[in-house]
Formats: structure tokens, C-alpha cells, sequence
């Protein structure tokens, strides 16, 4: 059944106008996935809808008809709103008029390496700043069939809109945790038997001649700052993207593809 | 000596303001180039600055002084504005209070390929439509040590404001031409004896099987369409990144970085 809905202060548009906010999002566990393609991805990837909100201008074209259609026989609400109210509680510039809201989801260290018959391969992210950045690495280590990618406390939310619209739906294909603790996290890993290495431009070997063969966990820092202190000194090697010309840094995201494109070429030969 | 202008409709603030579009920064062959840090980047790299426009504020803080001072002695013209007059000529969301206004330099084929005792590794961009991985893709290509980037008609502006910043200063170090024909670049380039590397996804080889040892030409298609037809039938060979989780791509100026750098790891044997 589909409900409509046409007042700004009605529980549910002002519940999903919250979800803009971070604190709103980590309170209910909430997020929003915007536009025809976000919610197609996440519907094929099975991940649960809890609502889908939509315009009656957009339920007429055929891709996102289809979509509503394979949630109006789910669980998921089905919610419809007039255009100017989907503009009020979108968080794009210009809304497509379809909208997921979704449970947001936490593995553990130990989900992301079991039951893969390959050799782990993760990313840490320590204070990535830019949620652009966040949801290209996650868009990246999907290409690259990561295992997960763990955001530190500090980091940029990975349930954040655009962090959601720059993974290109690879959010919901790869497996993610957010705001862990350092130590806990160390401590997992090495028990685990994977390899911290961490990026650096100091006291650092060439990338490539790291060995991937192994279980690998790959840790990138800030934009500005780099990896703190603490991870630092818990790595078990460092590496450096050699810069030649006269750029004093990469983008972190390029940076990623780099490191986890060489781990992928060297385990080709495996 | 420093002029003080205070009013909207000087010359000079109104062809300041007009440099936002790309029709006026093509027909007056003028960009700009905006804050502390991307003046700073101009100025080592002894990019010859046309006008410099600041606030009384910002000549307060230290970091900025010095370039003001620097430029004072040379022929820039030195322009102090009220700051909600720079607010209206600025081209940020938070201007910093600080611009440059920069001839555009057009670097040809042979510039790029001449003088250097170092193997060619060019970029050529065709049809890239966001300034970011355009701006991203000149900074990666910079630390990457290539010898210049080459947009094709259809691609982005290397000189709109976003991409100058994106490309943290790189744009100032590294040859780039804009807007090329495709026969003229494509004759250029094989008589000059590179090799044109086109990257898709049909009929292509993993891109670490490519020999980079050789001067080298890496062409990256539009973020949706990929390499235009004439473009990659005039390719010598077909490269793909191998995409082994649910990602439908990569970002293209991640992808840019893995072959970039894959060059990097195959010459540092030569």
C-alpha cells in the first residue's frame, strides 16, 4: 500500500530530513541512497529498504517504475510526495525524486575475513577527511575485491550523501565498518595474521616492492596530517608512492587505486 | 604600486568576474588562480602573474604578505578591494581573499616531447566532463613525472576554477594544451614515435601486460561514454584495469594513477 504524504510536518519527512545530519544518522542508524541508480543498486544488491519515498514524476518512468514496483511487494514502505516537498528533504542539488532509506550495517573485522577463499585485502581509513575521497576509496576497493574497508574514528561518514553517491553503489557491495577504536582494531588484525602497512612518505619503502602476497591490510591517513602517531608505530611496514614531478602529494583516493592495483598485479601470479 | 579599487563597476573587477565563464576566459586567454596556497604555487613556479587582487585583511597575515611583497616588485598589478567586494569576484565558497590573474600558456606536442633525457608519458584526455578529475588527473600526472596532458575538444576546462583547484598547484609545473584536434594530435604523436594506449574495456589487455618501457601515450574517455570511436580506433593497443568486486568502473582519475604509476614501476628497472 502506498501511503501519500504532503505535510513538512509529518513525522516521517521530518525523521529523513534529520538524516542529513550525521548525528541524526548515527542516532536512528539510518541513511539515505538518492537518485535511480543509487536505489537500483542497493535493491540488486538485496540490501533491506526500510522506506523508499518517491514523486508521482518520477513513478512514471519506466527504470524507476521498475524499481518501485519490485518494493511495493517487500517489506519496504512506499511513501509518495509531492515535488516540492521531495526538494525540501533531498540532499542533492538537483533531485532525481527517488529515495532509500537504509539500515546502515557494521561488520566486524572478523566477517570481513571469513569465508573468502582469497587472500585477505583491507583498507583502513584514519581520518580521511572528504567524504568524496571516502566513497571513491570504497568505490576503489571494490574494484579491486577488497575484503572491507574500516573507517577510524575521526574519519567522514560513510553514510553521509555524498560519501553514498561517490561509491557508485559499491557500498553496498563491500563490506564496511565505521568509528572503530585503534587498539581493538590493531589487535584483531595482528591476531588475524595480516600485514599493516601503512602509507607514508617518511622512512618508507617504494610501494611496489612491498610484498601483497600475503594478507594485507592497507592504511591511508589524512589529507593534510597523514596517519596518526599511534598506527604509525603499530604498522608492520611502511610504503611511499614515489612522487617525481613536483607534486607534493597524491589524492588519497588516487593513492588507493595505486597500492591496491599493485596488490592485485602482483597476485596474479599467484 | 597598489591601486585600491572599491566599486563593482570598474573595469577591471567586471573582467575579473567575467573569468568565472569559460567563454571569457578563453576569449580574453586569462585564468585565475585563487587562494594563499595556489598564488604561492604560481609564483615558485615563476608563472608570469598579470594582476593580483587582495584584501586588506589578508595582507595582514603573514603567509600572504610574502607573496604580496614578492609580487609587488615585479610588473603584476597589485590591486587592494574592499573584502565584500573580493566575496563578489571571488569564484569559492569561502574565499580566502587572495587571487591571481594568469595568462594561459599553450604548450605544443613537440614542447612537451623535447628536451627531455627521460622516456615520453603523456595523458590525453578525451571528453572528460568534471573539472575535479580533470584538476586531479593533472596533479597525478604531475607526480607521476609525465611530460604534459592534453585535453581533446569535449573535455572540461583546464583553467575553470575548480580544476586549477584540484590541481593543488600542479597546472603551474606541468606542459598542458587544451582543446587539440584529434587528426593533428594523432599524426603528432605517431611521428614522434609514441604509442597511443587507449583505455577500455572490450578487446583490451590487463594494463600491467602493456609495455610502458617505450614512449607512451595514455588516453582516458569520458566518465560515462569512455574513448570516442576515431580516438580508439587510431589507438596501437587496448588496455582495462581489471574490476574484480561489483564495481561497474573506476573513477577515471584513479585510473589515470594505476597506469600512470605502472609505468613508474616498469621504467624504474630500465
Amino acid at each position: 500500500m502506498t501511503e501519500c504524504i504532503s505535510s513538512m510536518t509529518n513525522k516521517l519527512i521530518k525523521e529523513t530530513t534529520s538524516l542529513k545530519q550525521r548525528k541524526y544518522r548515527e542516532k536512528l542508524e539510518l541513511f539515505l541512497a538518492e537518485g535511480v541508480r543509487l536505489v537500483e543498486e542497493c535493491v540488486h544488491a538485496d540490501w533491506p529498504v526500510a522506506t523508499c519515498i518517491y514523486t508521482e514524476e518520477i513513478a512514471e518512468r519506466e527504470r524507476a517504475k521498475n524499481i518501485i514496483d519490485r518494493l511495493a511487494v517487500t517489506n519496504c514502505r512506499m511513501v509518495k510526495v509531492p515535488a516540492e516537498i521531495y526538494k525540501k528533504i533531498s540532499d542533492t542539488e538537483q533531485p532525481q525524486g527517488i529515495m532509500a532509506i537504509l539500515k546502515k550495517r557494521q561488520f566486524s573485522v572478523k566477517q570481513m575475513l571469513a569465508g573468502k577463499d582469497k587472500l585477505p585485502l583491507l583498507v583502513i581509513l584514519d581520518g580521511i577527511q572528504d567524504p568524496g575521497n571516502v566513497g571513491t576509496i570504497i568505490r576503489t576497493a571494490d574494484a579491486a575485491g577488497c575484503s572491507g574497508v574500516i573507517t577510524l574514528k575521526g574519519s567522514a561518514d560513510i553514510y553521509a550523501g555524498k560519501t553514498v553517491r561517490a561509491t557508485m553503489g559499491s557500498l553496498f557491495h563491500l563490506p564496511v565498518a565505521e568509528g572503530m577504536i585503534y587498539s581493538d582494531l590493531i589487535t584483531n588484525l595482528k591476531q588475524a595474521g595480516v600485514s599493516l602497512l601503512a602509507t607514508c612518505l617518511q622512512h618508507s619503502a617504494v610501494y611496489y616492492q612491498a610484498d601483497f602476497k600475503r594478507p594485507v591490510a592497507l592504511i591511508l591517513g589524512n589529507e593534510g596530517q597523514g596517519i596518526s602517531p599511534e598506527l604509525l608505530s603499530a604498522a608492520d611496514s611502511r610504503i611511499n608512492i614515489p612522487l617525481i614531478g613536483h607534486a607534493e602529494s597524491l589524492n588519497v583516493a588516487v593513492a588507493a587505486g595505486v597500492v591496491l592495483y599493485e596488490a592485485i598485479r602482483q597476485r596474479a601470479t599467484l
